[in-house]
């Protein structure tokens, strides 16, 4: 009789684990047969391309996702309103190291945020650091010269984002730290898994806790830093010119893309996100092209396959991740001031490539909830779970206690084009960008039966 | 007392187990940082490039895999002959199609094996068909004609090996079921993940059992299909013009090349292998210099850590995998003359992309064993295990009993290049491919200490 007791109580959760198994394998034949996001970003990158807050292709960026999420028949498609910094490249850099007499032009690429050395340029000697402690204990030393961090990625990590962790502070603080000292300008190793000639831009940042003085920073190829620090080792005396035409506007008004299904039984929120601008050296395919219309694709995916959500699903096109979270911070603002109810937040930032897993939050027992998924995808050979979720544009949202995710596609490939010229449509993959918003579109539906 | 005597009775179990994750985080960190697989390849590709059995560049691919395995210190190196068949593509093949008095070229590839249609060439109508039972309905109907196998990959697969198996089958028989009726030549649509205009070969078989007669097959481009598809739909007759100058040669001698490190218990064996030939087309990265290198490393890596294996570790780079199975047949053969007693055989031919896992036989408990080693894999995101191992290799060898096991990598990228020309060096990527390797050592390794 305790069997049959058993038996009988287990019949709800098969049945609707049965159900889940049925919906997950709809929602992947969708994303594989009929996706539109492969189509939809080679539309981003080839006709838009590259697209940093504040310049032209930013705008015209925000009227297309508005006009494929309205294609999407959405229920309700808008704009939401923020300032964005508004910083421009200029004229291309120019980085001239002169050893031994010898002139070698180094390739380069100013940092997000830096000021420019202007049409003179600037010449200095070159130190060089593996660290800020080497920094901190040649202090003075550094006066009047150029810093070189020269930090490689530790290969060891088998998530490649763990280097990109370790080092990416030189890149936003290493010029802060270095024009304490009297530094005249910083050359920071690239943050890349590969060894080749392409320099990788990202944002930096002026700590005026640290110091008052904004100096020049820029990135340099991994072959360039190799130049330059064989340079330093042979040479007593090393200079480098430098020329950068970066500077920082006024601010201006861009816009996050907001659409939503309307929930059938509340309108409590599930929101989905990826970041619209990205950096202007390429054409920001896999960061974060592929993290957009992934997240689009669900608007579609529910629409395809007839399914009425409970709550609301709500898609970002978030604007402004690169270089100040303005979007992020304008959705968390307004979501406090209406109250709004977030049963939890994902970001698909880290690329196009085949899903992993998800990084889940403990809040609220979030990563219980998807631990207790985990079966489902085990066919999709999906669902690594580790408990840091989250991700930046949803990072407000965090601090108002939403539990977060952070999709996690593989992460092998994802340094080698970051931020660089390379991070073009070709280097996406079909199926494995599908594949990752087939992940993304299962659990949001996961999620939205069983919270 | 209970209670203690359960833990005294799991230490030794728990130190082995400690012992193993410590030799695995040491064998990673060999591969991620000093590993040798990515300069290898290099090598191999750019230096000699695709290398058919019986063709000169295999011949130096030999010589090669001698050198480099020499060049590790491995106990023994040798040379293990075999006969292969010699089939040369020769002259550039022609594939006009007209429609309408339209001509339009269809890039097409000889498939490995076929005979050519000489200088003369051949001009048919050709009749469409989407599976052998659609030929065997038309039956007669094809006499004169060519045949057109227009099969696409299904996508809905996860694994995209699957999609592979499903249609390979037009690619090997589609010649000989389409002779019985008359045919003269059969285009196949190409074994593709991907739509773009790289036409794939493969090797096909004229089963002598289904017809006596030998046609030329060929495989069109996914966009060559799709023009010929859509030709055939708007007109009512429509011919191809097709020439090939493929030829099959006297068989001629070749050699798989053998390394190994002798154990220091017992001289049982642990092979691990991949195959050195590959297609004229490319240059062979992928399938299988990708798989050869890995296992190659295996040397190096032991040598590099000072591990003495205690069953005897033998290291396989097979010749003729891709038509003919020659090396595979020879390894066994020899290995079934001197009696030597195999624990077990890996092969890596899947390509060098991120490890997942592997396939492992439940013969003699091997599946057993390796999942019960699965914890140890977590760090590394790797051993996702299904119970089908092996490769074409070492089939060979489990029909003689011996338990095999498959190297299975992501697949999603595998049939966009699989025997095309764009099979070259530049898209492997060197994390994913040392990543590849280490998961192949620490399972060699945990096999040799467990087994």
């Amino acid at each position: 009789m305790r069997k049959l007791l058993f038996v009988l109580l287990s019949i709800p959760t098969l049945l609707v684990s049965q159900n889940d198994s049925l919906v997950l394998r709809k929602i992947y034949d969708y994303y594989l047969v009929k996706g539109k996001a492969y189509d939809h970003l080679r539309d981003l990158t080839k006709n838009i391309g590259g697209r940093l807050s504040g310049s032209p292709q930013a705008a015209k960026a925000v009227a297309w996702a508005q006009a494929i999420m309205k294609a999407s028949l959405a229920d309700t498609v808008y704009l939401q309103p923020c300032m964005v910094p508004h910083w421009e490249r200029g004229a291309k850099e120019i980085c001239l190291l002169t050893a031994n007499g010898k002139k070698t032009p180094l390739n380069v690429t100013a940092l997000g945020s830096s000021v420019g050395t202007g049409e003179k340029g600037l010449t200095a000697n070159v130190v060089e650091v593996r660290s800020f402690d080497e920094l901190e204990q040649l202090g003075a030393a550094v006066k009047g010269k150029i810093v070189f961090y020269n930090v490689f990625f530790d290969q060891r990590h088998i998530s490649t984002g763990s280097a990109y962790g370790e080092t990416v502070k030189y890149r936003a603080l290493g010029a802060s730290r270095a024009a304490k000292y009297g530094a005249l300008a910083v050359l920071v190793r690239s943050m890349s898994s590969v060894a080749d000639d392409e320099p990788h831009t990202g944002n930096m940042r002026y700590d005026t806790t640290i110091s008052r003085t904004r100096i020049p920073a820029v990135a340099l190829s991994y072959f360039a830093a190799d130049a330059l620090h064989a340079a330093l080792e042979k040479q007593t005396s090393v200079t480098v010119y430098l020329e950068t035409h970066c500077k920082q506007l006024p601010p201006s008004p861009s816009y996050n893309v907001v659409a939503q299904l309307n929930g059938t039984v509340d309108h409590k929120i599930l929101v989905s996100g990826g970041h619209l601008d990205s950096w202007d050296n390429g054409e920001g395919a896999h960061d974060d092209g592929a993290g957009v219309v992934q997240t689009i694709e669900l608007l579609y995916m529910y629409k395809a396959l007839g399914l009425k959500p409970r709550h609301t699903i709500r898609v970002v096109a978030f604007m402004n991740e690169e270089n100040g979270l303005a979007g992020g911070q304008a959705y968390a603002k307004e979501a406090a001031q209406k109250k709004e109810v977030h049963l939890a937040a994902l970001e698909t930032d880290a690329g196009g490539f085949t899903p992993r897993g998800f990084g889940v939050d403990t809040l609220n027992g979030l990563y219980t909830t998807v631990a207790g998924l985990k079966k489902l995808f085990d066919p999709y050979l999906t669902l690594h779970l580790t408990s840091e979720g989250g991700g930046a544009d949803i990072s407000p949202l965090e601090e108002m206690k939403v539990p977060c995710i952070g999709f996690e596609p593989d992460s092998q490939r994802y340094f080698d084009i970051h931020h660089t010229a390379r991070d073009v449509f070709e280097t996406v993959n079909k199926r494995e960008l599908h594949l990752g918003g087939a992940a993304i579109g299962a659990l949001i539906y996961l999620l939205d039966q069983h919270l």
